[in-house]
């Protein structure tokens, strides 16, 4: 559990450093927001997936007594973007727009946990807020491309499509009244077999058929010329998005149209854009432009457009096995020397190198068999007669060799031989 | 809040990184525990501190119907140690003891939210389980005191005392069978006037009096020696944790005993311990040995030493206004300029420069009102023209001045004139 950790902080830092670079700024928020907050206007979708708090003290006795009140005021935020939607809602006067942002932290979803899928786990968002035109997604898409390249990640992907254009295929279809219901549909093609997908699509036609245009649709054989006959503005914006971004060499091998991809959430209101591992076949992250979200929590709509990065499954990706041995296990053969062995790994540490110094009070054994437990490589022996003499023996536990070295020589002597830098 | 979340982020990072150099694993738990955890055996006073989540679908549906059933089943983590202690009972066999770790995370207590105290705080533990001796104490406390030296943080005094000489003096003083009572009215010395806090203790005695030896306990007027003759093997402790920690150097001014220092949880068994910043005159933080807490949650006891800082205190003392000042600001003349533009920022960037590009598509007018708001001072001016010639104009927000640098110049520029390393 350790390495995992690990792991994600080293993610966490790598991914922020990159943002601050593009001047975005860090964001927290807390975990509990009020329900009204959560569930916003409607929203029947998201009630199942909050962790709910009970109200406490006199007004949990009180709505206990009279049946029908909520009993809980508080839950968990279950994405980042409705919490900073709230932030700007409540702080639009102190912050310059447009407002560049990154917010890093777990979420919690109350759907019965499975592998890989937990019930808190963490996003990390990245947002440009009160800003029109294709500038935003530029921004945000050259960003993440980054950071991702950064995390080492390869074999990258972008999607990109506008929401805009499926209703507009929705319409010319004939699926009129029935956008919504459509997308969600068009939304499950990666999960449904295609046949299935197709029988629910008809029998949500009024005509129940399927229109050519649909069949092309599911086939991904529908170019941006046909969109651009279907609705001029967003094939434009498309294009913009994917030249700028093939242009500006920011991580992505493959930057191209899918005029099939939705992108789940109800909110977004145009450009939506999703990043493929090649190599795995699923997405790491996406997000889209959503200029009426921010509208919910004050009197004013504010244009947004914000990217996700989903954090466990790029974990799964760069799984890397955190081995201790860049570590000195130093034993403790008894309690009179330890201050000195303490004095001494510090100054160790001061040089660089990290030391674990065995804070019991077990015989030698057992202490050895704690180092190759922990998978330690190097350990130095330093007794009374060692610390006295200040030669120091150390020990090699992969060759079983052993060899003295002077203490003044030991800090460099560890850097360059045991631990060099990688 | 930007600033906020800025600052604990790299709190985090220089803590972990003195924690790593000695050892330390990175622990991460989930928010949310079960209620039974939380609560463990007893524990009457926490019930009231967590927030607890309710139960969801049928589960929630038959525990309203039953009317005594307990509605909620989670619970939001009130302290850092007993999700530790939950994973040593669930993971023991697959972790090597004694083990050194650390656990930063918020944490969440349901109390009135007042200044400078939230219901979700910042919680920084350092433990080691599962060793005996004073060891684990001095590499606890010396890791600590390298972490705030590390901060940056001054006149830090550590003052130590044993739970067991408490109970002895206690005992001494006749107020046998109420030492609990005893320590928690001593605890609150810090708070409450001396006279009312007298009077107190005494309404606790069987008599009805205050004993001198407790008039001594509270006028700090009792010595080492003093604690010798009551409990010899707890006045050795302590005098070999002080004198090993002075001898250390590790950023704590003065280490000294201090009988009446409590740290209020009921868990601790052993030595406890409090730094304090002399200066401001309030505690950073403490902990001590909890050699019982973690047999609540498995058959066998394990030994185990904490140390806990806390966040937002230090937060306060660190309080830096972090200046935008250190990016460089490039408005967006034309739409198609902004490729070129995000190719230009994206050369700055590698070469080291956080560069913000505007997202928006706003007149120039506006977008230097934004860079104004966001008290950057150096601009880059880079239109049609500038582009073309490869000669971009730089702008000093605070002198007004400008001046022409080629492209091929302007990172090196950048950092020697506007940005040098600090």
């Amino acid at each position: 559990m350790g390495v995992e950790a690990e792991n994600r902080s080293r993610l966490t830092q790598k991914i922020s450093e990159v943002y601050k670079q593009f001047g975005f700024e860090p964001l927290e928020t807390p975990a509990l927001e009020n329900l009204e907050v959560l569930f916003g206007s409607g929203g029947q979708e998201n009630e199942k997936l909050v962790f709910k708090t009970l109200k406490r003290g006199d007004k949990l006795q009180s709505a206990l007594e009279q049946s029908g009140t909520e009993l809980a005021d508080l839950g968990l935020r279950f994405d980042m973007t409705v919490p900073l939607c709230r932030v700007v809602g409540q702080y639009k006067d102190k912050i310059p727009m447009p407002w560049k942002v990154f917010h890093i932290g777990p979420v919690w979803r109350a759907e019965r946990p499975q592998k890989g899928r937990y019930r808190e786990f963490y996003q990390c968002d990245v947002d440009i807020i009160g800003a029109e035109g294709v500038g935003s997604e530029i921004e945000v898409l050259q960003a993440a491309g980054h950071a991702l390249k950064a995390l080492g990640l390869k074999n990258l992907s972008l999607r990109v499509n506008h929401r805009q254009l499926i209703d507009d295929i929705a319409k010319t279809a004939g699926f009129q009244g029935k956008l919504e219901e459509f997308s969600i549909l068009l939304d499950k093609r990666d999960k449904l077999p295609t046949e299935k997908l197709k029988a629910e699509l008809a029998s949500l036609h009024p005509e129940s058929k399927l229109p050519e245009i649909v069949d092309r649709l599911l086939e991904n054989n529908f170019s941006l010329e046909d969109a651009r006959s279907l609705n001029q503005q967003c094939a434009d914006s498309i294009k913009n998005l994917c030249d700028a971004l093939s242009a500006l060499e920011c991580g992505y091998d493959e930057v191209s149209f899918d005029c099939s991809l939705v992108r789940g959430m109800g909110y977004y209101t145009g450009l939506v854009f999703e990043v493929m591992h090649s190599g795995e076949g699923y997405a790491l992250g996406g997000g889209g432009r959503y200029d009426n979200l921010i509208g919910r929590f004050m009197k004013e709509s504010i244009p947004a457009v914000g990217f996700s990065l989903g954090f466990e499954r790029i974990l799964l990706l760069l799984q890397e096995v955190s081995s201790r041995s860049d570590i000195l296990f130093v034993p403790v053969m008894s309690e009179e020397t330890r201050t000195g062995i303490c004095k001494l790994a510090q100054e160790l540490r001061q040089a660089g190198v990290a030391v674990d110094v065995y804070p019991g009070n077990s015989k030698l054994k057992s202490q050895l068999k704690f180092a190759s437990q922990k998978k330690y490589r190097w350990v130095l022996i330093a007794g009374e007669s060692e610390l006295e003499s200040r030669e120091l023996k150390l020990k090699d536990f992969e060759t079983g060799e052993e060899e003295v070295v002077l203490q003044g020589h030991l800090a460099s002597h560890l850097k360059s031989r045991c631990f060099p830098a990688k």
